[in-house]
């Protein structure tokens, strides 16, 4: 591509609106222009990496053996009333009605339709099992749409369906689209993590996210620098940090601690480690026509309540935190110094992991300003309710084993999922089984944000002169910069060799022939991130030398005039070789 | 393409709602699939075709020099109140509102939102010219969406905009989009016309359509087989057929013609060619505060009026048919026998150029029951004014003198549109000129409907077993039928080598691997419209034989073995080379 050919419409300035730098630099190096909130227009630099991006999930899909197909993006409300998600889905679903007042939605996600697709045209079990992709345009009508393109209301995503005749064939197909992910992330040239995801109310299927790491992502990963592991943190198992319960050494006291209701506070108070005390968490859960049912959730004195995991246990679903009057009643005490010793009414106890290997710790004793040191298993106190409830902790053991957990934050941009049966049940959606007999389909669900891995690559790949591409999606991998192309025949005709050259590298190049000063050249193409750069000019030439730089090098390198071509174009492989 | 990993789905029966063969054919082989009035599912196959076309597209848009960029399908309703169509459009334009109450429209063309970004990116005269489109999908709301792809209300649409600093700059942009469209459809393999066009209500600039030729179309073509001309009938120049006024020959004559009001009985009657006869219109036009103009249009009786030529003459914009009462106060007689000598109040009188040059010939003579015959121009009548007024009709001379006039029936696949200013002054769209003066940015558009293309290449090309692709956009160009190749090695070591030699050679073929019966095989792939078919069977490869079949071919023909993929390749080679 020559630039004059092209449309290039830097910007100097970030939008007002722009909270994020994905944002700012998209906007300032011309990749999109705002129409409406969370609404963007891709303009032709922006437009060019997402159709890499696009290329390399297709192709990566196509390998994995699903089959594009392209569903609209307006679907008849109908479709949304059976599978019930037209009372569940709140505003985000935009709704409208056509000409003729029937409903309609505008699609953000499309499991009512090619559910509708399969129930159509998948009759026998001799079809499954079959995975359907697309690459389209979505809406979600995001109460607060922002961070460019990273939370926008329009936007395209990868999504593809399987349908299996049975959950082994649902998992297959699943780890097949787990791997195909594997794949695109790494061809993408981006730093990421598959992470096990918290499942929410669809319980029981597997289901990961994958996460580009970014200082800025709005989820925090727990995992092992040295293993596979990755989770979120909400989601992560929490190892015992004792092995072993040690034997009591202490007798039970109970100790004054005037004002010292938190962990931290007694700790300091009696000049002991925080590793020492143990925080009491009193929940509720309601029996209808009776008294709830008070438990009480012991947790060491630096480790955090994990509600999601609790809600899990049995009898805890549904749970809620007590109430002061609650806390009076069952404890004698307002909230503050309580604990596991003396309660005035039966609570059920819950102990995390770690807890439950503690000895002679510290607990509140239900007494304003006082607490029990040298508390022990067996001895003070029965043996509790062992489960995990906490949440992980940079530090602590990973759960495979395999290294100590690090916390780092991160950006979703996939989403794989087992949904199981539940469209097809709800829709219908059924197949002759080898039995003769119907059997609802096995789906899964696959979601790449085609966009949004713009937003997420900059986030990752930034400096202070803008952005800075992988390779696999920079709108164009190497720039041209001749140096007075228009005064100087020998620096068109270099330039214009060493573009060809490149060009039949298969190398995609841009050449700068705008006649725009050096100073301008540069700085356009470090905003637009353009990760090679090479600088021909007359001084160089005659020493026979063309100047290169990559985009993250502090300084140019000169390059032998007839090599340098060859040159990038063997940095560019390597760069995509994986 | 192996068809085990591939999804079809052809169906026996065409849906009820099926009108056209399209429509029909697209549904039963499995290309297409309803989910709501006028939205249909891309299935697999369809998608391969698609994309085909919108690469050709692409190809010849980026030749151009056009740059591809995307604009959302949601738009804000702000800009199209700017141009004023918020109010000007009907209820196609499907209008809806967000969560916060705003109103947005989902986009049916992008004039509004390209007209934005070029007066947010164009400060000055040096970035024009610049031509920006899009591959989009598109949403109408029509009243009675039908014909499948054909008139549907979500669809596929290359839109391209253009700016220039100056008129002519806009002709030579528009100049290179017409070359352009020329060469896409044939790239297609489609028979198509560029059709000058009627420009409606918006006048001066200059548009064409381009139709595919098919028996089934819309618009009424008017083209001359010898010449590159071609223009919607209600467009087309119609030329004098006499090339000079005969010599009266008859006395004028008052002649009964009881019962015959109409020219072909006045003609019957009388025994005379209906080419002697005149019929009279009779028109009016509004004065304020005073009387009508009514006016008295004369055409041959074989010819039909053109109303819309009709209403670009001088007076007669906005023209209406005269009403009974008129008729009768202006003629002294009600409608039928009407004609322009001794008219009861002065009417104007236009001729058709045809009848400005006849001589001896037959008007009514605003008397029920009678005809004046013999009348001539000049002795009887005052030379007339003189315009083209009517329908060409097939036989007429070229406008272009390069041959006669055939009438043919098109669908309209494209259009090329010179805008001019009107969106650019609307909203304020304006560039720094040379001269330092603001200038508004001359317009235009070119828009292809992609999606629309594969139902007029399956009307131009069907027959009674399906459809029959062009090479260019088959959603496979060759099927390698194996003949049981489960029970023989033979059979199957040479599909997979036919199969893979043809992959080599750039061919896209699909090996039919699923272990159908030949009929089903063969059933499915001519209902699909797969251009080219071997049939690789034991009997065959004994005498070192493969069949081969063009889809248009009577019969099969037999192919050495190992040059069968090579000549296969060719034929597409050659049927693609345009």
């Amino acid at each position: 591509m020559k630039a004059s050919r092209f449309f290039i419409g830097t910007l100097k300035e970030a939008p007002a609106d722009a909270e994020i730098v994905s944002h700012k630099l998209m906007v300032r190096a011309g990749m999109i222009r705002r129409i409406a909130g969370g609404i963007y227009n891709y303009l032709p630099i922006g437009l060019r990496s997402i159709r890499k991006v696009e290329q390399i999930v297709r192709e990566e899909m196509n390998r994995a053996g699903a089959i594009e197909l392209l569903m609209p993006a307006v679907q008849p409300a109908e479709l949304w009333q059976e599978s019930g998600r037209w009372e569940q889905y709140g505003p985000e679903l935009l709704r409208f009605k056509d000409r003729k007042q029937s409903d309609f939605v505008m699609g953000p996600t499309h499991e009512e339709v090619v559910t509708d697709i399969a129930r159509g045209q998948i009759k026998s079990y001799r079809q499954l099992p079959v995975n359907f992709y697309q690459v389209q345009t979505k809406f979600r009508d995001e109460i607060r749409p922002r961070f460019g393109v990273m939370r926008g209301r329009e936007f395209m995503m990868k999504d593809a369906y399987s349908f299996d005749k049975d959950v082994e064939g649902l998992k297959l197909s699943y780890q097949k689209m787990y791997d195909a992910y594997v794949r695109i992330f790494t061809r993408l040239g981006l730093q990421f993590r598959a992470v096990a995801a918290d499942n929410g109310s669809i319980g029981g299927s597997g289901s990961h996210e994958f996460h580009v790491i970014a200082e800025t992502g709005e989820d925090d990963i727990a995992y092992c620098p040295t293993s596979d592991f990755a989770a979120n943190v909400e989601a992560a198992e929490a190892l015992p940090l004792i092995a072993q319960r040690g034997a009591p050494t202490q007798a039970l006291t109970k100790t004054p601690t005037p004002g010292a209701a938190k962990c931290e506070a007694v700790a300091e108070l009696l000049g002991i480690p925080l590793e020492s005390t143990i925080k009491s968490i009193i929940l509720a859960t309601d029996n209808e026509g009776a008294e709830p049912t008070i438990w009480l959730l012991m947790l060491r004195g630096d480790h955090d309540l994990n509600e999601i995991k609790v809600g899990k246990l049995e009898g805890l679903s549904g749970f809620r935190f007590a109430t002061e009057a609650e806390i009076v009643e069952w404890f004698g005490t307002p909230p503050g110094y309580l604990g596991p010793l003396g309660t005035k009414k039966p609570v059920k106890v819950i102990a995390d992991r770690t807890v439950a290997n503690m000895s002679d710790f510290v607990v509140g004793t239900n007494e304003v300003d006082f607490h029990t040191t040298g508390v022990n298993w067996g001895r003070d106190l029965p043996e509790p309710v062992v489960a995990d409830i906490r949440n992980v902790k940079k530090g602590d053991p990973s759960p495979d084993g395999k290294g100590v957990i690090d916390i780092c934050r991160g950006i979703e941009v996939g989403h794989v999922f087992q949904l199981g049966t539940k469209y097809s049940e709800a829709m219908n959606a059924t197949f002759l089984a080898e039995n003769g007999k119907p059997a609802p389909m096995q789906m899964g669900c696959y979601g790449i944000g085609v966009t949004r891995i713009l937003g997420a690559a900059i986030e990752q790949n930034f400096d202070e002169k803008g952005i800075i591409w992988p390779e696999s999606i920079a709108p164009f991998q190497v720039v041209v910069c001749p140096m007075g192309m228009d005064r100087s025949e020998l620096v068109r005709e270099h330039a214009e060799r060493v573009y060809n050259e490149l060009l039949e590298a298969g190398v995609d190049v841009i050449l700068d022939d705008r006649g725009e000063r050096p100073g301008v050249m540069f700085a356009d193409w470090e905003l637009i991130g353009v990760p090679h750069r090479l600088v021909i000019g007359e001084r160089g030439l005659k020493d026979g030398k063309i100047e290169y730089q990559g985009r993250r090098d502090t300084e140019a390198t000169l390059l032998a005039a007839d090599e340098a071509a060859q040159t990038v174009a063997q940095k560019i492989r390597a760069a995509l070789a994986v």
